[in-house]
């Protein structure tokens, strides 16, 4: 037989390319969403789906599946677990990939780019109506796309639990149901407790001046390791993370006029996304580019935010590191003190808002989302109705009704980009990071303790060994029992949540 | 036969598609030149050979052949000129890049993308020897490039004039050195002139803000039609512009410490490039995606650039209706008076940089450089030897000598990015501004007395009408003698400035 590269290394090229194309997407999405003219929307909607197509063709051909069979063979039954793993990985996606219409996959990337700049116009303008029509072609889209996709699935799956595949590898509504019942008891009864211990402590009005809190924001990753050379923070309608190359990480941040401690929270958050991205195992050819060198979950991704975002900057040791230079910026402390910036940054009372929610409302946002989510998707609920619907659950779940649409169902990007599926990641991101918060604290001691001492480097390492170089060897569920030692459940969040409330409350009557 | 999509239908379907992939290329770097992290360089450079790749293999393969043969036969010779002219463009396009190598297409793409971050980095650090072997290795390369394009030409052409082809459609060394030589001649006499006359302007050391200078921008642009609805403006250490859709323009500038003019001057420079693109044929058929549809050359996209940044930003009747704001800006005038701040916009006195180069000695900053390119392509001038002779032209030509590379043979992005063969275009575009303006002034009457009245908006028009719409039907120099009704020639050029050193000397001794 004449030699030639072997089959996985064959295989290697072809997912190093694939990747490539993938990250040009993410930087034409960074774009997007960070200095794109308007106007550009129409055009860059092209050149996604073009690059969708060519990412579809590539997953799909009948080249690739010939290499993946070829690779499957070379590799043997013998080999490590982990390069069996990627093969799995492979095949699944493969098989998924080769039951989509080629024309869907274009139809759908157009759709989503199309959402996305319909979405920011009806949102700035308040309009639903202007939206529905791109809500529903999306949602006739994905239905489509669940149909197809099925076929794929190693087990039945409903239409929302195929589409929450991609973010939450086998995750079920069983499952989502056992997680969130807990919340959906326990939370509104913690919020109760606290609506009626604690004085709702008013944010201040006095406006922290954009360029004040885009510096303290730089400190802040300064103090956590942000290093330019990698890493670029830019400003965007809606915060989020992306990864353009192995060595380009970008972060965006929103500063909220009135609210001088959202783009601080914003960039914690977002950071931490960032920083698990920067610890998936890239160094040996096992990782990158094969799917072990991916992140495993979007609800592992959201534990790594959360977990600096409330674990970490919403802490009291935190609060009283931070006060002064809020104080200082501002030139006053209309907090009244670190206990009262503390509070500030743990409000704990039921918002409009879910990207500024605090930890005890905020798995009801994604409960009222989740089950908006099945019944537009699989219970017939029309789009037109989807106004009526959030503001009645919101009114059940959290005691409050939007008066415009801008803050109600128009407040999200995800559905204007065709991400359902998504969101019940955000409340499994709380539970799992309180799960592995509790064996962090095992092993190294109080996290207090550790920020008080400004010594927040040791959270880093500790995740960096124990949590990112995970990567897709192990699902959520999996790395979290890996972890942890036992399986996802909501009581380390609520028994964290509990104490929280106890010591908020506890200092409100001294 | 079975009736289908015609071939002149099919083939404007593979021009969109190849015109979605290069404006990707043109996102990506925009984006590497604002804010893409300095680690993420070389990812990018295997995005964008991608990307070249899959370019070239579109604009060479035998299908693409095919259709350009089937529709040249399906348009047959009775068809409008215009619609022959897009077949002839793409016919000679096309055999060029038949005749390259695709492993040349991808390495000279990975060594431009590598040289663009050696350059960066050697310029930062004032260090030649680390971006001579990128240099080096760019010049063979692009020799290599030359030869195997040289078999598509139409005539014979040296390997300059090969690599100069898609920057200066038709350029000869020859017709270049009939233009060169009367600036060779008259402007070193017209700067002596000027030295000897009029007292040398001194920059106000007080620096203007950078929030300022970018406010006077902003001011600027919006008094020129910017319309943020289609345009971005950002920030880069080299000034350009880019499209990156047909509705999406951007510009880049650079605030540069303690020259309050220079990022007011730039601004004015790329709009004026953006202001040509955005006026390109684009609502026919005939048009866009097709060649006619595009820029002619980059001599014509340069007058364009000169005249906003010359003609009217540079003008006395500009000069006494922004002198009050900068005044206003600085807190202070440094420039003692209007007639002090049209001196400090019109410095007429060589200097090193030739971005910052005043109308007098810009044309002979690209003398030197085009007699460099031309030692180091075609007459075997070791790369060793650049700065020294940088060093030694610029003594010549404009009698000083650069203390530091960063101040000379570094400071240009061009060859960084292997282009050679471009900078001709600039001195070419000097020449071409003067001879369009000279016609328009004929229409119009005085561009002075237009700009006093505040009416740029009717220069706009004109170029609109006359130049913008003219794309690719005819080359740089038949578009001056289709607009002016005369060959292209230096003398309006040299009498502008004629004019424009009187008026100086003239003031100077009242």
């Amino acid at each position: 037989m004449a030699s030639g590269p072997s089959a996985l290394t064959r295989l290697h090229g072809h997912l190093h390319e694939t990747r490539l194309l993938g990250s040009i997407s993410s930087a034409l999405y960074y774009d997007q969403n960070t200095v794109m003219p308007a106007a550009g929307a129409a055009w860059r909607g092209e050149q996604l789906a073009l690059l969708a197509a060519q990412m579809h063709a590539r997953q799909s051909s009948a080249a690739y599946a010939d290499l993946v069979a070829a690779a499957e063979v070379e590799l043997g039954a013998d080999a490590p677990p982990q390069r069996r793993r990627n093969l799995q990985l492979l095949r699944l996606e493969l098989g998924r990939q080769r039951c989509l219409d080629p024309a869907l996959v274009s139809a759908l990337a157009r759709a989503q780019s199309r959402g996305n700049a319909v979405w920011q116009d009806a949102r700035a303008r308040n309009d639903f109506a202007a939206f529905a029509p791109a809500l529903k072609e999306l949602i006739t889209l994905r239905r489509q796309q669940a149909s197809q996709l099925a076929a794929a699935e190693p087990v039945a799956r409903s239409p929302w639990e195929v589409l929450a595949q991609p973010f939450e590898p086998d995750i079920s509504k069983a499952r989502l149901e056992e997680l969130f019942i807990p919340l959906k008891t326990d939370l509104p009864a913690l919020l109760e407790r606290v609506a009626s211990a604690v004085a709702v402590p008013s944010e201040p009005s006095a406006a922290l001046p954009e360029a004040l809190q885009e510096q303290l924001c730089a400190e802040l990753l300064a103090s956590w390791g942000y290093n330019a050379e990698r890493c670029q923070r830019s400003r965007s309608a809606h915060p989020f993370s992306c990864t353009v190359g192995p060595q380009d990480f970008r972060i965006t941040t929103r500063v909220v006029p009135g609210q001088p401690l959202s783009a601080f929270l914003a960039t914690a958050h977002e950071w931490g996304h960032s920083l698990y991205e920067q610890g998936l195992p890239r160094g040996d050819d096992h990782w990158f580019p094969w799917p072990l060198g991916e992140a495993t979950s979007m609800g592992v991704h959201e534990s790594q935010s959360l977990f600096w975002e409330c674990r970490v900057a919403r802490s009291r040791a935190f609060a009283e590191r931070w006060h002064a230079r809020f104080g200082a910026a501002l030139g006053s402390d209309p907090w009244g003190g670190t206990l009262g910036f503390w509070r500030a940054l743990n409000p704990l009372r039921p918002g409009l808002i879910r990207v500024e929610a605090d930890e005890l409302s905020y798995c009801l946002h994604i409960v009222l989302r989740y089950e908006l989510e099945l019944a537009l998707l699989e219970q017939d609920l029309p789009v037109e109705e989807l106004p009526q619907q959030w503001n009645r659950r919101m009114g059940e779940l959290l005691g409050l009704t939007p008066t415009t649409d801008r803050d109600g169902c128009l407040q999200d990007i995800h559905w204007a980009e065709g991400l359902f599926g998504y969101f019940p990641s955000y409340a499994l991101g709380h539970l799992i990071s309180a799960q592995v918060a509790e064996t962090l604290e095992r092993t190294l001691g109080p996290i207090e303790a550790l920020i008080a001492a400004g010594d927040e480097s040791s959270l880093r390492a500790w995740l960096g060994q124990s949590v990112w170089p995970l990567g897709r060897s192990v699902n959520g569920e999996q790395l979290v029992e890996q972890v942890t030692g036992r399986p996802l459940s909501a009581e380390p969040f609520l028994a964290y949540l509990r104490g929280k409330v106890a010591s908020l409350t506890g200092m409100a009557t001294p």
